[in-house]
């Protein structure tokens, strides 16, 4: 894993600690807080057009900063405690999303582009 | 930002020119999944205790894997196109955090543990 | 309520016990089932623009139906076990959101349209 | 479909026209909106065990009931929108589960339980 995924989840893991919040931080209870925050990514682009998306303004781009953090914190936290390497799992992902796509048979189909 | 996350994210942008799919690809859908992917890692976890979810078996553990790669995926291509190091934001959002939480009053709370 | 929705609330209560299902349905658990189903409501629409999403054909209309019926039952569920009157608690939300977004006020903006 | 429900989509429709919201009331806006009010329903129970959720106090049972009123609020203006008969297709699929999950074999088994 890249030294600062490993670093961050390091720092995670003091944090949790220091605050005695390793009770709550069952894998359960993150996966909720992961999906919980996910929402608030979304909640930023309830109401724009696709187009207003791709142009977001410094400040809702700062706030959707903030979201992607809550976001990452939790995916981290979720993979420290079931031991898994996210970076790894990303990589693996992608070689067989690149099998079950095929460039020529897939493009610019979105109907058949689910489950990725 | 890591080595790594630029890598994946420079595999990514490549994997949806060769399909054409940036046309799918605007912020707004990518939060979309975002957000879809985060409910389908909490699928895993919808009728286990949250003792059950700390000891999953090798099966489980890898297909929650597979799921938080989904997770991640859709992370990085969001914060790609919205030019945000995910990081980075984590980094920042942690320090935050740090002093909004303070270990001293936070010790064993979980009721004033939100927002994070 | 309604007699329908007290229909379908006690057909649920039965359905669950026959099954022994009680201890699976707490509330928290019930809450995470309700944010899946919404995922999954969701996936039918994740690839598709807003026009396309108001022109759905029939087989896509009845999957989005049984979607919908999912949430639904989970709803009721968890008002269920809560003691909450979903359609009493919907208007009194519907009043509360009158006030909150005059009608001259928040003609045609969508900016201040959160929070419904 | 019940009076009640009938009357509430009716008051949701005229909610919308006075402030011209039709044009953000896309089906896929709605299908976004859902979601982000059942992930608000989790927060709730995000740090409780499930114990804990069982046994809210007053002020949170309230809150709960906002966020309820919010989900069924979107899932009733879904629905009209695509005129679905959600009442209906709630008898349908419990109708649907009973045959998928036959109470002998089903007993006290959460892990046949997935796809309700």
């Amino acid at each position: 894993m890249t030294h600062d995924i490993e670093e961050l989840q390091a720092a995670l893991r003091r944090f949790a600690e220091e605050r005695d919040w390793g009770q709550f931080h069952s894998p359960k209870n993150l996966a909720v807080s992961l999906s919980i925050e996910a929402a608030e990514v979304l909640e930023h682009f309830q109401w724009l057009t696709e187009e207003q998306s791709r142009t977001l303004d410094d400040t809702s781009r700062q706030a959707v900063a903030h979201e992607i953090a809550d976001v990452l914190l939790y995916l981290l936290q979720l993979s420290d405690r079931l031991d898994i390497d996210p970076i790894r799992a990303a990589r693996e992902k992608l070689a067989l999303n690149a099998e079950r796509y095929p460039a020529d048979k897939a493009r610019g189909k979105s109907t058949k582009y689910t489950g990725l």
